[in-house]
This record gives C-alpha cells, structure tokens and sequence, in this order.
C-alpha cells in the first residue's frame, strides 16, 4: 500500500466528520432543536454513514483501528460541546425572556 | 496506487452487497413481510452505508465511479427478484390456504 493512499483516506474521513459537525452546527442555529426526533435521525445517519468508511478503510489496511475509533469519539466530543453550548445558550435566552 | 488496493476494494463492496442481499434474503424467510417499515428501515439503512463505502472508495480512487453505480444497480436489480419471488411465493399460498 503506498503511504499517498493512507494519507487521503484519513484527510477524507476527517473531512467528513468535519462536515458532519458543520452540518449538525448548522443545524442546531437554524433548524430544529436537539430534543427534536428529526435531529437525532439525522445525526445517527451521518454517524453511522462514517462509522462505514472508517470500517471500511480499516478493512482495507488504509488506517489503524485506534486511528479510527479516535476520529469518531472526537467527533462525538465535539458534538457533545456544540450540544452543551447550545442548551446554555438557549437556557439564557429563555432567562432573558421572562 | 498499488493494483493490490484497487482489487481488494472491490472485492470488500462485493462483500459486502453480498451481505446485503443474504440479511435481507433471511428477514423475508424469517422475520418480516416485505411491506413491514422495518424491513424498509434496514434495507434503506444498509443501502446507504454501502453506498457511503463505494463513494469513499471512488473519491480515494480505488473504483471507478462507473462500476461503484453498477455495484449499487445489480444489488438492487438482485433485491427487487428477491421482493418478486417472494410476493409470488406469499400469493400462492393465500390461494392454496382458501
């Protein structure tokens, strides 16, 4: 395997889980709630449409396991904090409008 | 590129459009009628994960974009005789059950 393959396949898979984020930020801004049924499908769908690749990539000896494992639980912390964020954000407006 | 990827790429769609068509050959047997929306669900679920594979392993350059499509087309073509044989199977034994 020549080590150009290894290294697009993982700047294609941190591409993605950057487009996952960017996608559920704006999301989150624009569209609907996180509490909302709509959001969760979404981002369980893009999860496990990475979670595929990155399977798939490990199978074909593109990137380590770990290396896998760790993009997908640092998309996941990312997430958690754009999570956190939104519900503080949204706790002080619904302060602001009483 | 390493010919050797290329091949092995290939070989992991096929795979894994194999999969497919055998886990949803096994829920029309055992589990669910054709129409049940889980069924729908999961063939729609694995449909998309394996289409995430084909377009990560066409934008690493690993298949042509041609034959990821045609990947996609002859599971689904194989998919729909599956769905028929079973609809005829199902017809004919509400007609020997009158």
């Amino acid at each position: 395997m020549v080590t150009g393959s290894k290294e697009k396949a993982l700047a294609l898979l941190r591409q993605d889980a950057e487009k996952i984020l960017k996608l559920i930020s704006v999301q989150m801004e624009n569209l609907t709630m996180p509490q909302c049924p709509l959001y969760e499908e979404v981002l369980d769908t893009q999860m496990f449409g990475l979670s595929r690749e990155i399977d798939f990539a490990t199978r074909l000896g593109l990137i380590e396991e770990s290396v896998g494992k760790q993009i997908l639980s640092e998309l996941e912390q990312r997430l958690a904090e754009l999570h956190d964020a939104y519900e503080r954000e949204n706790n002080r407006s619904q302060v602001d409008n009483r």
